[in-house]
């Protein structure tokens, strides 16, 4: 776990770059909005000839090729004749080989990998214009102290945080507060004055509780179906306990609180944003296939490839079952923020 | 062939990384003289906070590593504290994962990626302070027209050029006259005024052949290895026809009048260095791992894994009983050019 969390790289029938579509369709629906916030507010030096835009957290792609080119297309409607160069982070372990086979021919931009956690810095100093992420800043840097001793009073039995215990929940929430504030800190030393991070990703209305979620449920099928293979002593129950989702999903308030207590950045926009797929569609495969492209590559980590597999017969096996209980799910946000560097 | 050219990525017994010692040696060898030339010739302005460095052919490492630290302790020394961003090139074959995989712990300077061919370009224009290139000029972007066509004058039976055909051989240089222009033109854009480019590698001492050196003698034997399987139908011969080395050993004259022909760049040092392991060691197993991970890769890609195997089993045969013709070998020059963008 911590930092070392990636999605499932390379190009085949279960990869990241195959069930991506959902996180991809965020950008999409939010490029007006994207366009009309640069246009208004993007505030650098216009002498420049290179303009340095990043995507962190950018996985294997295809995903960050089309935020990167929605942000670079936005800027050259301000800024004519600019060169770009766009840094594509993801942390050390990240299928760098297949984005960089996949780059789009044509591309009107000098295209870079930057290996390292986001929750650092990764880029020089005020070297970077334009910074933009993509579902990522759910992502947690380390599994709070306690959560994996089965003797400590915040033992969490499942593999991420539903929400159903207040004290686990704060220990999540303290470390994504923690988090996401590293994650500022180091984008406000990275960013020019006046330059942009654009956030895109999913939170909780305030109030709605995790598992009460799609994603929340899918996970928790994850987490039954690999106790169920534990049972069955095809995978090992202390690794098992050691294994923990380091995901957090914010509720909408408490990420805005953070973002103003970090204080560098101004917020310019915080929209919530009319998917072009809505919520997730009530499809047994279309559901298994996103979560296994997201987590599978994690849980293959931890317990091998077979045991991947099979626990993911399982899921498609509970989510078929709980078709009913998914379509009463709570809808969560999925947001656009977009904030600049005073 | 043509830019799509590798060396054998992974960590694995057979990898470049574990067998370019050889490569890696030269730069260790030329770190007084690089300190020297930067030192006294290197034209940045100093208010600066930031310095970009960039090594074009970077391969997965380790041997990048220590070029690009070498050429930043020797900045360090004139310019202090200021921030390095090291721009890691290769072709976007190039096994990037490993290479970001093994970056050096606690490095002092951001570090990226950058897939393309160094034969155009692949950093914004005037963004670069210093390039270093090693052992990556004797490659050519493509095979010249007529070598693989068994009809034409020029057909050249052999897998590389070997020096012993003068119409075989003005194509290749021509070929290679042609791409280190593009180089140095690419180059020549990316750097700032001022700035240096280092560039380390083999060449020919005038006058010399080729096939008389131990790089020419032992590709001459892969190419008799190959010859071999072809004729025992372990591969097939049109694919053997159609495999060529893109390398050429350029003569010493040659190199340096191509470079006083682009104009964009004063040579500040044209170094022979007497390498830390001098000439090849006389040694069967030695050469024949250096031959494999260097263009292992490239035959395993034509002809499979299988063939690659068998043909550095023949070439290990060869080479041993070789050795007192190795022993004659005449050498070559390894070089370290420093120039200095006008």
């Amino acid at each position: 776990m911590s930092t070392t969390y990636s999605m499932l790289g390379g190009e085949g029938p279960d990869s990241y770059r195959e069930h991506s579509k959902y996180q991809g369709a965020l950008v999409i629906a939010a490029k007006e909005k994207i366009n009309e916030v640069i246009s208004a507010k993007l505030d650098i030096d216009s002498s420049l000839n290179l303009i340095n835009v990043a995507d962190f957290g950018c996985s294997s792609g295809p995903n960050t090729f089309n935020a990167v080119q929605i942000v670079i297309d936005a800027v050259e409607q301000k800024h004519k004749e600019k060169e770009f160069q766009v840094f594509f982070n993801d942390s050390s372990n990240n299928d760098f080989n297949t984005l960089f086979k996949t780059l789009p021919q044509g591309r009107s931009y000098f295209a870079t990998g930057v290996p390292g956690s986001f929750f650092g810095r990764v880029l020089p100093r005020s070297s970077l214009h334009l910074g933009v992420s993509s579902y990522s800043l759910h992502f947690i840097s380390k599994i709070p102290n306690g959560i994996k001793d089965r003797n400590s009073p915040v033992w969490n039995n499942e593999i991420h945080c539903s929400g159903s215990s207040e004290a686990v929940e704060k220990l999540y929430f303290d470390q994504y507060k923690t988090d996401v504030g590293s994650f500022l800190n180091a984008r406000s030393q990275e960013l020019v004055s006046g330059g942009m991070l654009l956030l895109l990703g999913s939170c909780r209305i305030n109030g709605n509780k995790f598992f009460e979620s799609v994603e929340g449920m899918m996970i928790d099928y994850i987490g039954t179906s690999l106790n169920e293979l534990a049972k069955q002593g095809l995978i090992d129950q202390e690794k098992l306990d050691a294994f923990k989702l380091p995901i957090y999903a914010a509720q909408e308030d408490d990420l805005k609180q953070i973002i103003e207590a970090n204080g560098c950045f101004t917020i310019e926009a915080f929209e919530k944003i009319t998917h072009g797929k809505g919520e997730y569609p009530l499809d047994t495969n279309y559901l298994t296939l996103a979560f296994k492209a997201s987590l599978g590559g994690s849980i293959a980590a931890q317990f091998g490839q077979d045991a991947m597999e099979k626990t993911y017969e399982l899921v498609s096996e509970k989510t078929e079952e709980m078709l009913p209980q998914l379509a009463k799910a709570k809808p969560g946000i999925q947001y656009l923020i977009v904030l600049r560097r005073n």
